[in-house]
């Protein structure tokens, strides 16, 4: 089982009048404080705030009749939960989520908003998968996962696709890392047409467990980071996802929290775009010099802009 | 003296190339809220962060040579300091901007750091014209005013023009309102091109001296008003601004504070776009039912996204 550039092709043919197709935006203080040109794709103006709605309509959209009448499963604290929710919305697919009962309470609203049904667990007596798992064997749903699964993966490769063939002559694709669903997808799509660029991901620093993984080879874990980038405080990278990591992508970085909320103001402030921690971790390395990519052209995938303002309040 | 639509074209023209053509965002959920179809045009995105840049560009464009060599003075405690100081950086005039000594530093420090000569005065014991005038007579500079001049007006309108010519058929253009640059510049556009579509101001309520002007027929005054939308504390309507108003505008609104805060937080939080206090006004007046345009098709100018993030925590 493996995604392939012809998947991504046929993600984007799926995705076209349901997904936005996102704008590019260019600086000229972030290329002078990077010394490279940089294009940023914002996800945050997707459906639902953030890429993970790509991988969620064509996951959905490839179920069977009876399967989709049926309906589907899934888990997530954050924007995979919206994208299945709304998604589901769009193609009449019932759906029920699996959130924890401390989730914030926007979230939680948010996810029933588009219609899901909401089931909510305590986390310390239960696994999510676990709960999860019976949940859908006893209704019979199909479980559409947050990254590992390859009509995701494809999926979530559609945002580099676009930004590829818009952008002319990149010399490198940066995007953030959590579960790898969208470094995957990335990684696919930039090596088939831009078979020399560099593809990065970006990582916080404190869940560096996919840094890890990339250098000893095997999928490393990390338990709870205390990341203030939520979406990629993933305990560890998804198996497919990590085989495809390993074999397209140049090099996975950490970034400091600091350099993350530094990177998160910077396109708050300059760059006038709501964007959340995870969504400026690729910029975070590029602006502490982590990754230095001199006179280059590098396309930024800005993943998300569902930024939780009250809980932001202590960096501003 | 006046503005006709033939100086917005010019204005057109003068800009190609050096102001960016700001894209046009919609929002089903503000649709749904305000019953209206909304093409939201984000000056955000204008250089500078604000609308301010195209009247200012295309004032100094308009300089003979003599005086462009001499500089320019202008007085400003925001948008228009920024944008006068940058689009004289472009032209390679001199710029000598008046400001209070208790601005924001951030504005301060984005003011010198396009390379103009700022120089501060105490509120309590001299007026910025009066300081302004007197630099301007000894040292021979032109000044430009944020908005009392027909340069600037026609400047202004080039985002209404651009705004009616990529979305078809719109019944309403809706700006905020504070000097009435914006404002004036829109009526003018508008009412060329789409000689029966509303035009709409909206003001702070706190802030009403244009809504009153335009009901006694006079221009009304306010004295330091304590509104949240810096961009509309403006003293009063300029009186050529006054003039294209009554002659073009269908109405000017007040809008409250907590409407204001409230159409903010939605642009931040469901559209994702950094705007202003002042740049929600018109948006806040639809959401709040003062202006109630059913069915319609309308065009809302976002009119900046310089937003204070500090001062404005308090409402996260």
């Amino acid at each position: 089982m493996t995604v392939l550039f012809a998947d991504i092709r046929a993600a984007v043919a799926r995705l076209e009048g349901n997904a936005n197709r996102t704008p590019v935006f260019t600086s000229r203080t972030a290329d002078e404080l990077t010394g490279a040109s940089l294009f940023f794709k914002a996800e945050s103006f997707q459906r639902g705030g953030a890429f993970k709605f790509r991988g969620a309509f064509n996951a959905l959209s490839q179920l069977d009749p009876a399967q989709a009448r049926q309906g589907v499963l899934t888990w997530s604290s954050g924007n995979h939960a919206q994208a299945i929710a709304l998604a589901g919305r769009l193609l009449g697919i019932p759906r029920t989520i699996v959130m924890p009962q401390d989730a914030p309470a926007v979230k939680l609203a948010a996810t029933r908003s588009y219609g899901a049904e909401v089931i909510t667990y305590d986390k310390h007596t239960t696994t999510r998968e676990e709960l999860g798992e019976t949940i859908a064997r006893r209704r019979g749903l199909a479980i559409v996962p947050p990254y590992d699964h390859p009509h995701i993966i494809a999926g979530q490769g559609t945002a580099a696709l676009e930004l590829i063939e818009e952008i002319e002559g990149l010399d490198a694709v940066l995007t953030p890392c959590g579960g790898g669903g969208l470094l995957a997808g990335t990684a696919v799509a930039t090596r088939h047409l831009l078979p020399d660029a560099g593809v990065y991901g970006a990582e916080p620093a404190l869940a560096d467990d996919a840094c890890r993984s990339f250098r000893s080879g095997r999928i490393e874990t990390v338990h709870n980071p205390a990341t203030i980038a939520d979406g990629a405080r993933t305990p560890s990278l998804g198996k497919l996802n990590f085989d495809l990591i390993r074999r397209h992508v140049t090099d996975i970085v950490p970034v400091s929290e600091q350099s993350i909320i530094k990177a998160m103001l910077f396109l708050w402030e300059r760059m006038k775009l709501v964007i959340e921690p995870t969504g400026a971790l690729a910029l975070g390395a590029l602006m502490d010099g982590t990754l230095k990519l001199p006179g280059r052209r590098v396309g930024v995938i800005l993943s998300g802009g569902n930024a939780d303002f009250a809980a932001l309040k202590p960096y501003l």
